[in-house]
């Protein structure tokens, strides 16, 4: 399937292979960003960066840049993704996007080509919520955002306490000089799926219209504590047992609105109980709902149904539950429209069958759309796994994410 | 109410009080069996034994013991509770039963009255679940059970590591000497109800004619952890859901077994989850259920039903559920009818309203009932509250209980 393509799929499995290899011995496939696991992995690839006869640096936010130079400037093209993983993540989330993308490199040069613009292949600093708490770090920081009261945020590396600041600095960076990017012409990010849309439907390439916005909901019940034993069934004020009613009314109201033709996902990801303890009935739950939509009418619609459901349930199992409050809200992101017309006619001129999509999370690619026209690929996730060791995606169908990223470069050098 | 009465309201409140200012003073009302606290505790009582004419002694078991010898001897007549509390527990539960039962002894004192039978006053050594991690120490030790294998269980007492061994000799009693008492014609119990049956009946006494069987039952759900974002509404795999219907199914029928004529509790009072990450649909839930019935048939009937909601919550939800697994299993203690129907009579001779009752909460009487004619009454609990600071009983309700137990003494000693 890939034999006839310009990119080459035997370097890009021997570079997945050889990243995979340098993980945390006892908990495979680990590589988290600022851990001397990630500085090994990150020589391996400036290295072939190196090797690809990119210029190498890193810039001010953290970021691995690979620089090949155009004859006549006036902007940059620019590919990339993260090589950094979740404890226990999987071989392929970030890392097939920099390879191929390292690969598109390659391949230009074995075939004799030189593009107008410069083009520069990107390793972003801590895209997964990284061990100071926060995530995405070399991304903001290419827009100019300094995560200011994130740099005092401090984590353990090697038995050193740092902090985020010292930590950027240590894998090369600045922060002092992070400043916005102002030359870029369009970035590109291929990136496996996470789900299994096109496993499902059989389909190589999804061209990402829009990333998802992502808010984030906590509720609290209070109920009361009471003898698990001396107290009748009717006389109860059970916290677990109004919880457990939201639970299942987040899942109905999140499928409801799933069934329109815009994407929406709602889950309850944190949950814990007080007292917590075997002969007491529970006072206390704390939930966090991590809701997600395209369409901000629907996030509205969700937030509306979900304050009308807290009500009701406080109201039907007669105990309180506080008005949800909302502790974060990242708004959803569209993709460029030049760049995914030029990514979909990329993928016909590749072979490649290709179907729009959304990203249902959040990637580099939602900020680096904020300084420059953007848009992923998905090639596929078998099973839909991501962030575990069984995260898996075929190699053959990176490399034609590999080569439709090529076609893309070609023409949007052009334009 | 309590003037005309034999005992002495304020004797009784002087000693509850006393005893609720020997507590660790961040957390009132803590004295937790084995830590110093506790010990203070004892000596309070030990004095206030002695002071009563009482002789003291500590038993093998750890039980503290006031005697009055009686005319003839040829069986003792018990009574006692526990004054161990659980952490930031409350003034009441077990101290009431022992300042109670003391006050019965000063009241016969007081009248001139000598029994035929030796008469026990009893501080039973930690009924509450100890430091050790169990319950009933000294009630149990009275019946002949040591409890071997909890003899090497560790503890933290003032930053030393002791095992339980060691900690029954440190309140003075003697491991290697424990055996079962075969002298106790009856044993007689007062509590605070822990509900609010009384209460709300607006009725002083209740005769407990049986202590609930106590079964605990572990629930695991596994589902996938999946990413929140990728994964459809349609294609997941939640543990939380499946546990969140586990959940209203178990209260549904605890709820339908409870609205018949016999006792019966349900409560899933332990509840995790994993990962409990926010972008993660949950992959794993554990839960323990505590069930209690005074009718074995009713058990039976609840390990039915819950593995039938078992079975059809897994196959509803395409999740694995386990089988329940029964992790503790404490049979139902029908208390002596003998015992009870003198306590009626008492109560009535008191001038007190009685009712029936069953305990829905464990107690040492459960144990004593082993090798003796046992029974307990209980008085109102305001709100039903307990194990909390909250806790509250009138004092002239243990008041009258205290009557009741003199007048039931007096009934005893002549069979
Ligand atoms: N791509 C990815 O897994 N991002 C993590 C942030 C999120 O979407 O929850
Ligand atoms: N009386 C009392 O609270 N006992 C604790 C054991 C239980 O019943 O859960």
């Amino acid at each position: 399937m890939t034999s006839n393509l310009v990119v080459n799929a035997g370097r890009i499995a021997a570079d997945i292979d050889a990243l995979a290899n340098i993980t945390e011995p006892d908990r495979p496939w680990t590589r988290r960003a600022f851990t001397p696991m990630f500085l090994k992995g990150r020589a391996y690839v400036e290295k072939a960066f190196r090797d690809a006869g990119l210029e190498t640096h890193i810039d001010a936010a953290g970021n691995l840049i690979g620089r090949r130079r155009g004859k006549t400037g006036g902007g940059t093209l620019m590919l990339g993704s993260h090589t950094d993983t979740v404890p226990n993540g999987g071989r392929f989330d970030g890392i097939a996007g920099v390879i191929a993308a390292l690969e598109v490199a390659r391949a230009l040069s074995d075939a004799g080509i030189e593009l107008e613009h410069d083009l520069e292949i990107v390793d972003f600093l801590a895209e997964e919520v990284s061990i100071f708490g926060v995530s995405c770090i070399g991304s903001r920081g290419m827009t100019g955002v300094r995560p200011s009261e994130w740099l005092e945020r401090t984590a353990e590396v090697e038995g050193r306490r740092i902090d985020l600041a010292e930590g950027i600095r240590e894998v090369g960076g600045d922060p002092s000089q992070i400043g916005g990017r102002d030359d870029i012409k369009a970035f590109l990010e291929l990136h496996i799926e996470q789900g299994t849309v096109l496993e499902r439907e059989g389909i190589d390439i999804g061209i990402v219209g829009a990333i998802t916005g992502i808010s984030r909901f906590e509720i609290l019940v209070e109920g009361r504590a009471d003898h698990a034993g001396t107290t009748p069934m009717n006389a109860r004020y059970d916290a677990l047992g109004a919880a457990s009613c939201l639970v299942l009314g987040i899942e109905r109201i999140a499928k409801e609105l799933a069934l329109g033709s815009s994407y929406f996902a709602g889950t309850v990801g944190e949950f814990s109980m007080e007292p917590n303890a075997a002969n007491v009935i529970p006072s206390h739950v704390r939930m966090l709902i991590d809701a997600r939509a395209v369409d901000p009418a629907l996030m509205d619609e969700f937030v509306a149904a979900l304050s009308a459901l807290c009500a009701q349930t406080a109201a039907k199992r007669n105990v309180k539950i506080a008005e949800p409050r909302r502790v974060s809200n990242a708004a959803p992101t569209p993709m460029s429209g030049m760049v995914t017309d030029v990514l979909a006619s990329s993928a016909a001129r590749s072979g490649a069958t290709s179907r729009p999509m959304v990203s249902g999370a959040g990637h580099d690619a939602a900020f680096i759309s904020k300084v420059a026209p953007a848009a992923m690929i998905f090639i596929a996730s078998k099973d839909g796994r991501s962030h575990a060791a069984e995260e898996w995606s075929e190699n053959d169908a990176i490399t034609l994410g590999a080569a439709v990223l090529f076609e893309a470069i070609l023409d949007l050098d052009k334009r």
